[in-house]
């Protein structure tokens, strides 16, 4: 079969449109900048909200649901929000169509217009926090750990499957705390919930590290985030977890009773991760022959192809068949059996590539004869006879392997993609090869502002691993401290 | 403590009201006619979800997403949709909001109009029939078989917290199939998947019927529902299956190619339930206590209580109650330990009665030396000393017995509230009464419209389960074959 999508090297961005198209993951819809996401796509997608889900729930939250439409004057209450947020944005005008009797058709009936327009949310604390007002009163009311998972809209210009659209899904949590250092200490928590799903279920590894002011989410004190390395050298942020102090308390006038009995403004955290993350887990592993899952995110981990040339052989492979995906089930891992006449096995193999299905079984008569089965691992492309017998443990070994396997090719690769530089032309030079650049910067917004207007590189994170070191910054030669995380960006 | 909840016999609808408020259910928000789901209203929202996506799986069907606008033209698009969907909506007319020089705050940018509006989806046959054109060409494209889990909004002039609120979350299956045979058997499959959840999981027995034309779905051939009888003698429809022929399919010109090389037109169905489903379960069964939930359902089926003095008595007690709570788990009772120190045990009591936690365990001091445990059902609050050893084994059996229980109460509820009558005169008296009311009727909209203008009661369907007889209608007295039910409703 003639490879059906254009080569990473062509034209890398290419590459990824046509992957998620052709892999059945999402595609563009009849409105402007809103994805369809397809039950392929959503198939992953349910899969990380299963995990995430868990790990909420373990660590004390809960779920809820709040509304999608926002009044407009909420926006205006917190000053940084409203400056970073409300802009583009759906706005909600009228409530009622009514016929044309000009044209057919419906028009907006022009007596339906609502006293206060209404905002579709972009992000909900401020809806949020106008609940929570009426939710906290004492100490006995906090710590408030609340997680939604929600569709959100920002009416973006330019608009990519996944990595930015108008719509997309996401969770987003939302804490109240009576304490700053509790409201820090959640904030770190979940950050560190996204990097271990980041690096054990999607199998790709992540820096952790504080956003610069000019970064930092709108009305937040603090911003963490996670980043990753794809293999066009840019850096995507995959997750965010925000120390919001007590702007939005301020805001919408949330205070508390201490134990003490004095009144006190409550502490607030809010943390996300969208459907970006399907963006960012096409683009870490995949390869000019399709996707690349790793085994925890599969919708299915193994698809078994008969190869047959008539019913009776079909009938005895199934009958074989059967017995292995019963074993295989028994053990936890997800199958499909691909017995649908209407396509050759050539054909199928092809397509369960470009669908990253991580183990490929085929089985024909002579493997019947011999009690064996033909193996192929979607990560490396790697074929394999093996026995029937024990072919269950052996898939689950491997199904271990291909997921260590491909986070350890994506720690690689960002390994040999980081560079250190000294001198800021150097710096430009890294820019231009791309991947993760560490270096010196004096800590001011001006010197971060002309980095990013000479070679559109930002400062992705000041990464919380890293070591203090005397130096001078690239650009001003001021002194600094320590190296942060620069690279270009989606 | 004094009744927290107004009795159901002062006032039903102020009762409903108090008791979603007060269970921590729901909430009204800052939009009016939008809610709040609080975290325990959302817990069994999750578990509903969990077993009607798990149903819908085991049956064949997938989970995707589509866009949450629809572009206006498209409601056009099926006359009869038209009529009955596309008016009271929520219509974005606008992209982007601006800082108000003159007053503050922010306003609408006029040079921000969208060319079309864009309608908040109210549901998604439109845009999900505009998206399949593209994917289906052949029979072997067919049959889809789609769900998505989404918010909705219809903009209500009159609601009521879960029952009618101007968004609300919802599934809704859209599927495509090759025949008209098989759009039907679809139709009727989800249809019975709607009873066999509200039954088995509700503890709610429903009737299975079809809609009249005058209540049907806008756009469908047939609409089945399932409909069940609350505590106030008034009808709720829980759920509805449409058989919607190839209406959608000719709107948005869905053909396929056949196995013989015909083209033809698609043949569709839509099936849904809602957060409405919340108002039915609290409606069903709870009473001046607070809610009922059925132990499939419950966010925590069990929960324990401690009644102590001091840390030592609560130490030992805790011991205790982690084997108990060990053993419960191992047979997948979820479990609450409260030994918040706040609260006296009585006021725990009523907390979780109102809250509708199906058992509670008590457990003191004294039950600690004779090994017993105190153990109070909420259905019929009664109230057993049971021995330690065992224990989980008993609790199994109890909450068998608890969902068994209020399923048959509301059984003999319904048997007891349906009325068979022969004359328009018996009619009235009971719909006065309150309850199903069996009952012959001519087949025309026009005696459906005048019996609902005269009495408010609507036919609410034809059931499926019904013995052909000759009779007479009891508003023209024409001929007719079988009884119809009908009764007040939600």
């Amino acid at each position: 079969m003639a490879k059906v999508l254009t080569p990473r090297s062509k034209n890398y961005s290419q590459w990824y449109q046509d992957l998620v198209i052709k892999a059945d993951l999402a595609e563009n819809s009849a409105v402007r900048g809103c994805m369809v996401i397809k039950p392929y796509g959503y198939a992953i997608w349910e899969k990380m909200q299963a995990e995430l889900d868990r790990m909420f729930k373990e660590t004390g939250h809960e779920n809820a649901y709040f509304p999608l439409f926002i009044p407009k004057s909420f926006f205006s209450k917190e000053a940084a929000h409203v400056e970073g947020f409300a802009k583009e944005c759906a706005v909600v005008t009228h409530y009622r169509l009514k016929n044309d009797e000009v044209n057919g058709g419906v028009i907006v009936d022009p007596d339906a217009k609502l006293e206060e327009e209404l905002i579709v949310r972009p992000t909900s604390e401020t809806i949020i926090w106008s609940t929570y007002k009426n939710w906290i009163q004492s100490y006995r009311d906090l710590p408030i750990l609340i997680n939604q998972w929600a569709n959100v809209v920002r009416w973006e210009m330019r608009t990519r499957l996944f990595l930015r659209t108008a719509e997309f899904l996401w969770q987003e949590g939302h804490t109240a705390h009576a304490t700053k250092q509790e409201a820090i200490e959640e904030t770190e928590q979940m950050i560190n919930i996204y990097a271990e799903f980041a690096e054990n279920f999607m199998a790709m590894p992540v820096i952790i590290g504080l956003k610069s002011e000019n970064e930092r989410f709108a009305g937040a004190l603090a911003t963490y985030s996670i980043e990753a390395l794809m293999q066009d050298g840019k850096a995507l942020q995959s997750g965010t977890s925000h120390f919001l102090g007590q702007n939005f308390a301020k805001a919408f006038d949330v205070k508390f009773a201490t134990k003490e009995g004095n009144e006190e403004y409550v502490w607030a955290t809010s943390w996300g991760v969208s459907t970006r993350l399907m963006g960012a887990l096409i683009m870490a592993h995949s390869d000019d022959n399709g996707l690349v899952l790793p085994p925890k995110l599969a919708p299915y981990q193994v698809v078994i192809v008969p190869i047959y040339r008539n019913d009776e052989q079909l009938n005895a492979i199934s009958e074989k068949v059967d017995e292995i995906i019963s074993k295989l089930k028994a053990k936890g891992i997800s199958v499909k059996y691909d017995k649908n006449d209407n396509r050759k096995p050539g054909w199928k193999f092809a397509q369960y590539e470009l669908k990253g299905v991580p183990v490929r079984i085929a089985i024909g008569p002579r493997d019947l004869e011999n009690g064996t089965v033909e193996i192929a691992r979607r990560d490396t492309l790697e074929k394999n006879i093996t026995e029937i017998e024990g072919v269950d443990e052996y898939i689950e070994n491997l199904l271990e392997e291909i997921q260590t396997n491909i986070y350890t090719k994506a720690f690689n690769f960002r390994k040999e993609n980081t560079t250190k530089v000294d001198t800021y032309d150097d710096f430009k030079v890294a820019v231009k090869k791309g991947g993760f650049i560490l270096a010196h910067w004096d800590g001011t917004s001006e010197t971060e502002d002309r980095i990013k207007s000479d070679t559109k590189a930002t400062i992705r994170c000041l990464p919380l691993d890293y070591e203090e070191e005397d130096g001078v910054c690239i650009y001003s030669g001021k002194p600094s401290k320590r190296r942060v995380l620069f690279a270009l960006a989606y």
